[in-house]
């Protein structure tokens, strides 16, 4: 039984003069992985007729699915469907649901219909139309000499409804699809080549239909191991044997045996032990709050935050003393640890986590550079503060710090 | 004179399972554009090596130039190097340079070095080697029958230093590239097709080398247009002309005619008017003051925020009074307001912003769906509250919310 291949073409000026991120193809990548189809090309390409054309034919050669996203707006750069049409040999008409569903929607938002959303209700007639429930462009459903096309609008929500509501049942049941079962372990702590030193004879002893990953993600690692078999029952049970050895060689700095983000892993934790926690942050400006409060069902475990970007504030709401904030410093052990412990007093919470930092561009000194951040993480009980050096820029800094300072949190609790 | 071209190649099996989203190609085509070089195809594919092999040969004959990230990485799944080896027809050999460097990287942070490290140090022998400032792997300068190649790791902040230091300059140097200059006007409120509607004159009467492209982002639209010529200054020159002319069509729905993010439009109107903004937030959990101070030099008019995620944390920080929550709940006028109240005492700012709704996918009720929003802004002088229904998913929810409450101050700012 061969792989079964996708080809995800986008189309947009856009995504390739860098103005717009793809996280579609990510998505979909992985939505269609779980089914045991294969994305093995992903291509971009604008808004250009004859380019449209040749990589239509080009990936069907190569794939037997090929995935359309983009190029199916209501503004007038959109060419897709005509070229559609001609790659297809087939002519565009009138889809009554579609002009019925457009019509519904400009109605129900009180705004007049213009010709260019009456237009998004023509389609290629020999496709399937498939029903867009969050916008006006529908999607398309073609087959022809035994591949098969679909063409979605590059809305992210938009491509994902048409995905999930009917691309993947009907790939599902078109392909007989090989079983693909991942596990991923989540590390921090160790350089990934160190990691992959103690793994060496692990990796070498693994069988050829089961592959290891590393992924590095910020301070962390992720190792996916990955099974392909003839069904889903068989290889997730071989998978979970060599999962758990591969747990058993790396305790001291797992995560988390989940592919979660360490804001859920947190979170999960304090669940299970019924404790909350609150934040003051500083220099992360609320990245940490932002990603506790991420995932659904926070509010069991989160109650509040103190965003003390200025130091007047430090002092109001932490009761950071203006002798510590004088003598040490906004960046320093002592006034991180005194809004660790202000945090736990406002916040009412059984933990906290305190962030000061100089995030850059600007702000370094010769003494404190740019990167110098310390965090606190704590209880009433117990706290710990660490200091860190790092050397990125702005943003990465920001979430790196989050991170750290989320990680070390977890590893206070389970001590 | 031909447009110069570029391909894109992304090696690594994690895109293709849409474990890790492509942010580079996106800064990649960015950085080239604006030097006149344009990306005209982004491919990515596996670890396989007759993958690379063919897509190498295949993009060098449809672009002038092939950018290849990823691959590089000290773990064992990587391949790229000796298969650009075999398409080069040379061979590995140590590079003296990249060693010490490497060498250095592992004492100064006190590592021993491993075997995997110092591979690290070979590269193919017709390439030119590029220093990696921020990493490990090098990247690697080739020229084969008048095309240029260049491969580099993955790791975004390792690519970028490479590209910036390196690559750019050097292409810039290499070609006579031509004019390419975009502005961008962000406008909020009104649909795409009916500004696209509003336009359709202007849009008749472009010339051929003036492009027009519709980019919604959020709850904004960002109108972009892009001028291709023979040099810069004449280019520039023509496309104000045509820029301001579409200013002046959409003065009701400007936000910017910058291409910067609603927090940096919202910052640079605070700094002018030396006016200062905190918010209150509690669906967002953070994310406005998040995205407020990723811009550099916030501290200049942000001072703080209180993440107000439980009830009793809103009474306590902002004095919203339990009666109010009682009669009429977390999520409605009544106590959006008295948080917006709440925070310009307790931050002591001009303006501040009060967010609180359901970010879904559960928490709602028959009278309050999920997706029900209040936010209020303003200054003690003058306040308005609005109420949305987001029809997304938490995450965008959240981040929609945050993009309208920062625009509706700006709006409010400027009445």
């Amino acid at each position: 039984m061969g792989k079964i291949t996708t080809s995800i073409i986008t189309i947009g000026d856009e995504l390739l003069i860098g103005q717009t991120i793809d996280t579609n193809s990510a998505w979909m990548a992985q939505e269609l992985n779980a089914l045991g189809i294969w994305v093995h090309r992903r291509v971009a390409i604008g808004d250009v007729r004859e380019d449209i054309l040749s990589n239509l034919a080009k990936e069907a050669e190569l794939s037997d699915i090929v995935l359309i996203t983009g190029g199916l707006g209501p503004t007038a750069d959109d060419i897709t469907k005509p070229t559609l049409c001609d790659y297809f040999q087939t002519r565009l008409v009138q889809d009554e649901a579609t002009l019925q569903r457009v019509l519904h929607i400009f109605e129900s938002r009180g705004l007049p219909i213009l010709e260019r959303n009456v237009a998004q209700a023509m389609v290629p007639e020999s496709c399937t139309v498939i029903a867009n429930e969050r916008g006006t462009a529908p999607g398309m459903w073609f087959e022809k000499d035994g591949k098969i096309y679909v063409s979605m609008p590059g809305v992210p929500h938009e491509m994902k409804g048409i995905m999930e509501s009917y691309v993947l049942p009907q790939l599902a049941a078109h392909f007989n699809t090989p079983a693909v079962v991942h596990r991923t372990l989540i590390t921090s702590g160790m350089g990934e080549s160190f990691v992959a030193e103690r793994l060496t004879a692990f990796e070498a002893k693994l069988p050829p239909h089961i592959k290891l990953a590393y992924l590095p993600s910020y301070s962390l690692l992720k190792l996916r191991l990955t099974a392909f078999g003839a069904d889903k029952v068989t290889s997730a049970a071989e998978l979970t044997v060599y999962f758990h050895e591969l747990m058993a060689l790396l305790p001291d700095i797992t995560v988390t045996d989940q592919d979660i983000s360490i804001g859920e892993v947190l979170g999960q934790l304090l669940k299970e032990r019924g404790k909350t926690v609150g934040t003051a942050e500083s220099c992360t400006g609320g990245q940490i709050s932002t990603w506790i409060t991420a995932i659904p069902g926070s509010s069991a475990y989160y109650k509040g935050s103190a965003i003390t970007y200025a130091n007047e504030m430090k002092m109001k709401l932490l009761g950071v003393k203006s002798e510590t904030l004088q003598a040490y410093g906004a960046v320093s052990e002592e006034t991180v640890t005194e809004m660790l412990a202000g945090a736990l007093q406002l916040l009412e919470t059984d933990y906290a986590i305190a962030v000061s930092g100089i995030m850059g561009p600007d702000g370094g000194t010769p003494e404190k550079p740019v990167g110098t951040v310390w965090v606190a993480v704590g209880s009433r009980e117990k706290m710990t503060a660490i200091k860190y050096h790092l050397r990125y820029d702005r943003e990465r800094n920001t979430q790196m710090t989050a991170v750290y300072a989320m990680n070390e949190l977890r590893k206070l609790i389970l001590e």
